[in-house]
């Protein structure tokens, strides 16, 4: 019996995988519905505020339901406030009679709720099929549901030998077409990207998905002196609306007017015991504003930043077959942090290698 | 036709790899004897100065090899002058009907020769079967009989940011076991491994093979200043004999005197305008010595060389899943350097990425 669950688990994780980018941050849900070892029915979350997969899949099964089992990588809700009605009375009106799921649903309105209302009305429930993969794949909501700060990736792309140019101060394109198509790809699924100062200055980067279709993630500067250029891309492109900078309170007030006069969302904060901007209070600013996943792109400092205080989830790292052998280094520490291997492939003529935090 | 050439090709390879570190300088080669599609005999070139791959087939087939196909890596031999009776008549005088071969020797007192003679005797000759995988597994022999200098490996030992200690000066045991045991294997299959002063000075190594089964290879310590410690196990272990250490001709004569009184041997060299010695140099004089690959294990500055001056043929890098943060860089350049993946791998905990020169 665990083969076929997790058979059809997978397909509710692959169609859940489609909304990614579109439904943050609500979580990615697939829904399989299977009569007589047969997909009668399937579907997933499409976009923020739309129907659930559990409603699609039922609402558009080519036959009845009724006796089916349905599979959801997510516990159905049974919680009223929210955008749409609730699935756990409509899987029981349709005669569901057992349900499979890979995640109990972590929002505490839920967590538990629906599956116990499920078994009461007499359907078999079991939880925990694929349980590993469907937390990979909502491990932004996971995250974002229990501590209400965004999911961080930090990006890094680098020589072999651990560098992030080949001349200290200057712009190096380091990857390859592949590598850069990832990037922008990564762009359209994470809520947010973010940038230090610097790293404005010397890229003047757009830090928009332009090499695939997707939609544009909001842009976060931290630049507590304020040292940006007002005319760099990111503040001037006519996306401004979607650009957020974080500074010192005291910093510069004419440039933070015409920031905010080219549509710049400026955001003033204490700063800590050594000048630097609280990343916790960053974060959880971004949180409260539901931005659930952050993608960071550089450089040196903001990687050192959220790396020596482990505020980061995971670190993707591009490197390019080269030896730069000087340079600016990816991060500067004090003490040496372990990861965990997550995935390793190649990317073009570039090597992908994720981590997580250990 | 191909793919079952490519099929019996494989198994040769296969069989060659057994003579690893066993029949240096001479090439890995392995040999299998085909009829009506069934082998009937296989073998590989056991050890330096023994029969040839298909002199063993052909004697120790269970049956007569008289009309069979024989599958080989590398072109028989005609040659005379060496240990061994010469392959290519034995094939002739045992009715052979077709012979396989994945390359040419590029041996000038063969090259073809072999080829031409077994053509004139009426058998059908293949070649170039697998040739790019055949080139691959022969590449120390491949470089060295071209170049008379051995085939030279770098192994490098990092953080995921390039770092090769954690605090320079210190001694920083960077991998794993997994990785550990590759290290003594690859050390059982090169003709020497080589390190600089600094590293006898800081880690004292004793580079011989200990996690697995296999034979020690010579050792060599790059020390132009003679600052390598006289007591360092290298020089006083025991394995005294097979300790050589290349120095300025302006060397300290006393240390010269107490390290060949331990046994080892000492070779003095005019050095270079920076006060260097001369690499290519060094390597010439061990390919004299009939030293065909060289293993090379550390630290910065003899790595920094080789590679800056583009003496080396293949970098393995050994990466840990951490971030140091800080200490020492794996290398330190002028300018780029790019090379080619050559395969990606998981070996433990560690990363093993391989790269050639580009």
């Amino acid at each position: 019996m665990e083969n076929i669950d997790k058979k059809y688990m997978r397909r509710c994780l692959e169609l859940a995988e489609h909304g990614r980018g579109a439904v943050s941050p609500n979580p990615l849900v697939g829904c399989v519905i299977v009569k007589d070892d047969k997909i009668i029915s399937e579907n997933y979350h499409r976009i923020f505020g739309g129907p659930h997969a559990e409603a699609l899949a039922i609402t558009n099964s080519s036959e009845s339901v009724s006796g089916a089992t349905l599979y959801v990588n997510l516990e159905p809700c049974c919680h009223e406030n929210k955008k749409t009605p609730p699935c756990v009375p409509s899987i029981i009106m349709n005669d569901i009679k057992r349900v499979v799921i890979a995640n109990v649903d972590p929002n505490p309105e839920v967590k538990g709720k629906g599956i116990k209302i499920l078994k009461e009305a007499g359907i078999e429930v079991v939880t925990g099929v694929s349980e590993k993969k469907g937390k990979q794949l909502n491990r932004f909501f996971f995250k974002y549901i229990k501590s209400r700060m965004p999911y961080v990736t930090l990006k890094i792309a680098k020589s072999l030998d651990g560098k992030i140019n080949d001349d200290i101060g200057s712009q190096t394109q380091i990857t390859g077409v592949e590598a850069n198509i990832f990037v922008h790809q990564q762009r359209s699924y994470y809520d947010a990207v973010m940038v230090g100062a610097n790293t404005v200055g010397i890229d003047n980067p757009q830090l928009t998905v332009r090499h695939i279709e997707g939609r544009d993630p909001y842009r976060i500067v931290l630049d507590d002196e304020l040292i940006s250029p007002v005319e760099s891309q990111i503040f001037t492109d006519g996306n401004q609306a979607s650009t957020w900078l974080f500074t010192r309170k005291d910093s510069n007030p004419e440039k933070i007017n015409s920031l905010k006069k080219n549509g710049v969302r400026v955001i003033e904060l204490q700063t800590q015991y050594d000048g630097l901007l609280d990343l916790k209070e960053v974060l959880a600013i971004l949180g409260e504003e539901n931005i659930s996943s952050l993608f960071v792109e550089g450089g040196q400092r903001i990687f050192s930043e959220f790396i020596g205080q482990k505020l980061f989830d995971e670190i993707i790292f591009l490197s390019t077959p080269k030896l730069f052998g000087k340079g600016l280094d990816a991060v500067k520490l004090t003490s040496t942090i372990e990861l965990e291997l997550v995935s390793l492939d190649k990317l073009g003529d570039d090597i992908k290698s994720v981590f997580r935090k250990k």
